[in-house]
């Protein structure tokens, strides 16, 4: 178990939606204080209650320290950022909207509390130029839901912070990467819009279904990709002599097949394809019935990982 | 446990090397004797040995039957499919080569044998036109190693070759796909191609190294899609309204992210990039310890799977 973040100062969450949400009940299950706002009044009233049940969730998975921190909810975002010591912004993906939320931080924040940012869409420049203090500013991209998966995606303009931040998430038990630049979709989103461009290709160009194209991810290259990332995997492909062979033998077999692959675009046509192989594919499991499913494929999943960095760190 | 395929006739495995040594435990493992040949004689030599290693993974997996098949192996083609009711062939991606053992196969074997090809780069149109019954022919891809990955990717232009080759794999605890029409790289590989295009360029671009790129595949998306599939995780990225809403409301944002993700070369600098960056992230470890850390990883994963699947059926 990793020491808790060792700032004693609470977090304030900004934005309680479906991220604010998980991110305050991983917050509380290491032990930290919690000071949440939203704009929306219900949102904010129902928010303790959401996040017990994510609580339960880090619970059966043994995450977290013994003590639970305390969640309070505040009615402004000068009342939330006080006395925090970690801003975790969660607010729509709007320019303007995040910039104009800055402004009320910058004006109530401890000179020395970071400003992060949940941003999945926009880049830290694009952030950048609504901050006065750039510096304290990370954009933080967990993969949602940001409690169960564990990926973080830094980028911060100034080391200092950028190195806070990954203390802070990496105390949190997250596993965090740092761009060397910023860019939009980060790394992960990158990566699966380029997958997805080419599941809607095969389905579009008829050589497979959508619930076939899903299943062939999730018992392949998904299942594999859970152990080791794609360019590892390319290195243990090339046998004895790694990716340099692997890249001298097979490399123009990779560009030929790379000229091979599609650019769908999502046209009506295209649309109706994918909606109705969704339904075929969900045979009649309700949203939440599935995303039932996904979460309990998910818990056992990290937990096989915690099983896995047991053996490596005995 | 699913009931073992109902033949009683053995399985002829030709090339025995990676694929079709982890076929022959596979086979094996499911009470099913195996004739296996091999141009190498050494290669043939060792094969008992090295699928006495990956039996020991199927049994602390706790995959097949109690008793095994038994495994023999044979100097020529035509003893190894004599008596075979099922022919997998592993041998070289060259359609020339295919061609001439098929020729050898349908010389000896049984009219009713169906002929199972490992193919992952050719397609079944390739190598149907070096066969004379067609209507036999299977292209049955597994993704490596198969004894332990269960993806089986399917293409049969006959429909009752098809639906034998559906009931032997699942039959061995596969989980098969059906292609529509035959296409290079099956499924599983296209989308492979198109993640790591993606992968190579944000390395090439200079927005993180490879260790962070692997990093984010492995702790984000892949852990996800070894659990749901890429157009389901879009169904509940949707909200309430799924799919549908998703691409009203975010398939323009994706479309707009398509057009941003790039299209590298292996020139020789972007291949010392990759070279140097999987140094990095090795740190040092050799490809077999890094080969036995992939294998623990998914056998953990596997017995989660295991766990899931039961508490669905249960």
């Amino acid at each position: 178990m990793p020491p808790p973040p060792s700032s004693t100062a609470p977090v304030a969450v900004l934005g309680c939606g479906l991220i604010g949400e998980s991110w305050s009940a991983l917050f509380l299950a290491h032990g930290l204080d919690v000071v949440a706002w939203d704009p929306d009044g219900a949102v904010l009233a129902a928010l303790p209650q959401r996040v017990e049940r994510l609580l339960g969730q880090l619970q059966a998975l043994g995450t977290g320290t013994a003590g639970h921190g305390r969640l309070s909810v505040v009615q402004s975002v000068a009342a939330a950022v006080g006395d925090a010591g970690w801003i975790q912004e969660n607010a729509p993906e709007k320019t303007a909207v995040k910039h104009s939320l800055y402004a009320e931080v910058e004006a109530a924040a401890r000179p020395d509390a970071v400003i992060a940012s949940s941003t999945s869409s926009l880049t830290w420049s694009d952030l950048a130029a609504g901050v006065v203090r750039r510096e304290r500013l990370v954009t933080a991209h967990p993969f949602n839901p940001p409690h169960l998966m564990p990926l973080v995606e830094l980028f911060a303009a100034d080391a200092q912070t950028l190195a806070r931040a990954e203390a802070f998430y990496r105390g949190l038990g997250r596993d965090t990467v740092a761009l060397k630049k910023d860019a939009v979709g980060h790394i992960a989103n990158r990566l699966a819009s380029a997958l997805w461009r080419e599941a809607v290709n095969i389905v579009a160009e008829g050589i497979a279904d959508v619930a076939d194209v899903d299943a062939a991810l999730v018992h392949g290259p998904g299942l594999r990709w859970s152990v080791i990332g794609a360019h590892m995997a390319y290195h243990l492909g090339g046998g004895p002599g790694g990716i340099a062979h692997y890249l001298d033998h097979l490399g123009p077999s990779q560009e030929r097949r790379w000229a091979t692959l599609g650019s769908p675009s999502l046209t009506p046509a295209v649309r109706q394809l994918l909606v109705d192989g969704i339904a075929d594919e969900a045979a009649g499991r309700s949203i939440a019935a599935l995303e039932a499913d996904r979460d309990r494929g998910l818990m056992l999943a990290l937990a096989a990982r915690q099983t896995a960095k047991q053996g490596e760190d005995a």
